[in-house]
């Protein structure tokens, strides 16, 4: 099943708008491209309904934000919507800020995504802040990163991704654990964001089912990951490393995908 | 002739202006370091002036485009025409959107570009945009990239490079074919906007013939993907290969571009 | 003494709040990472205040400047000050503009800074700037860069690192003559951004100390710039160089720096 979704991917090619912070912009792009997809980024107000027109998928990321890029996001995400585009959601560093908050609730409330990935702190504002929103009684006490993740997807009616140790995959009623990936991933900025612009990719290449191509994109995420740590030497660091992420996703076939895929039902 | 350019880049090492893209702006700069010269970015209104007016050549790159960074543009452009600086266009997208065409239309309005360059479809972009609007009837339908490229340089006054699986370099009469380059360029975000870079440079070296300077830096880009692509492993994508083309440059000399250009005359 | 402050960063691995140019913005994250801290990117007036206030140290940076951005480097420095975090200050290209003079003059009156860092020509026009400013007589024929850093920093009560083929420290008082680092290093874009972000990270981490914190990070700056060197192949140019720089941070540990540290009191 992984196998299909990455085949399909590679086949169609999918073009992604991303309105993306500047700090990981390039390594997105080049993540996208190394997947077989491609990207594009444009982020002002007075373009990104014709861009977004022209894509397959459109991917939010909430690095870097400003005003000027909000009013983007929210113009962007509802002609998405209207054309029945898949929209991935990232909310980074969503808690550092009433500027990333609201802005998270505004596009919560405006747009309808078919993903969001985030962390656990990420997601746990996310929940917070749209109960709070919307009067519901949120269970802040909440540990269970799972729970935080299904109450998300349930409410938001979105496939959520909550990414760690181990990664997190729910539409609220199924929900994946996904075990790929190595802890030298911490050490390179931008491997969520790139994580998220591949499942923007995948999600588009395979629309009839998210869940299952939001799964394959974390799969293959984390096995980049795997690989690229087994390839380093003992002078690599987390610039070859990096590099080496991007390059294992260029050379992933669906067969490795499907072999090296870890993850099981929840 | 090819390498008399590339070494003249070498010896005098032109600052380069660039208002450019966030996406691709720091390999702009580094194949700039890489290839003798050195680059600035720069985007603000109020100082773009100065800036342009301390480097040997402007580079304007339309990748994310706001109205903010287009005034930028226009001020600078004009400021460089002022000084007989070298101008370079590369309408990055320009057909995506309403502002980027708008942008184009009025930049080559304002300013006199030495160069511009662009693929297929930007070109014919700038082709049908700029003859509508001088009210000039278009041949919109031109099949003959290389009739493009030649009638974007007549009626611009500029050196156009149309890059492709081949490139085509005119200023109108003189047109050359490149045959340089290799196709894993294209899953490189950024291999555009870097040869636009180079060409800011080789033409700010050598100012007295920007249709060879151009071809120049064409020969060394496309030469450079192909000694990259060369130097791959089984387990390099496109990550490593974007770090070997630069490399590539960095090692480039006029012996080798003059033994490895490969071009003819059309 | 070095290898202390290496390793009190490793083991308190700071978050810094950097409000950079979009340039460099990666690779000064991701050198961050290498040293065992993190960075987190975020220019907008709306949120720096909340955003340094969860960092512990705040490095501005005056690359690609405008209008906005010097807002909130106002905001988000006086913030700083406030909380008694550090502040670090990157004049990039300040004698380029009248808009970055102006920032800079505007910043180095209303921020009180920690660490100072840029190269000859970038701390002349600070001490000519601050000193016109403040109606004082500039020595504006100073050839000696030592004097001319000593000026800065009993003027701004800042330490001030002024880096070219040997590296200046001086609180004013003390002063030390730093001979790592190789000439390769400037072929690489953002090698000085990012040695100000580790700065950043090694005041935040051993904040008694900011001289020899500083010192410890331009030494261990400018060793990872010999081994990256050490390293390269006969392929190799300054993409690949620039991440053996990275990756000499990543393996870089507090013997080698102690070890490798090359200064002396002048």
């Amino acid at each position: 099943m992984l196998s299909e979704i990455l085949e399909r991917n590679r086949s169609t090619g999918p073009l992604v708008h991303c309105i993306s912070n500047y700090v990981t912009a390039n390594d997105c792009v080049n993540l996208l491209l190394a997947s077989g997809a491609s990207g594009i980024m444009a982020d002002d107000a007075d373009e990104v309904e014709e861009i977004t027109a022209m894509c397959q998928a459109l991917v939010i990321n909430l690095g870097t934000p400003n005003p000027r890029r909000l009013d983007a996001m929210l113009k962007a995400g509802k002609a998405a919507n209207r054309l029945g585009h898949p929209v991935v959601f990232d909310p980074v560093g969503v808690g550092g800020s009433a500027l990333r908050r609201e802005a998270a609730a505004r596009l919560l409330d405006a747009v309808r995504f078919s993903v969001i990935r985030g962390n656990a702190s990420e997601i746990r504002t996310l929940v917070d802040g749209s109960a709070a929103h919307r009067g519901v009684d949120a269970d802040t006490d909440c540990q269970d990163t799972t729970d935080l993740a299904r109450q998300l997807a349930r409410s938001s009616g979105a496939v959520v991704v909550l990414t760690g140790a181990e990664d997190i995959v729910t539409d609220g009623q199924r929900t994946y654990l996904v075990k790929n990936g190595h802890p030298m991933m911490r050490t390179v900025t931008g491997a969520g964001c790139q994580l998220s612009a591949l499942i923007g990719a995948y999600v588009a290449a395979s629309p009839e089912k998210p869940l299952d191509s939001t799964l394959a994109a974390v799969c293959a995420m984390g096995l980049c990951g795997e690989r690229a740590h087994h390839r380093m030497t003992q002078l690599d660091g987390n610039a070859s490393y990096r590099n080496y992420i991007i390059d294992a996703m260029f050379r992933l076939d669906g067969t490795a995908l499907e072999e090296g895929g870890n993850y099981e039902i929840l």
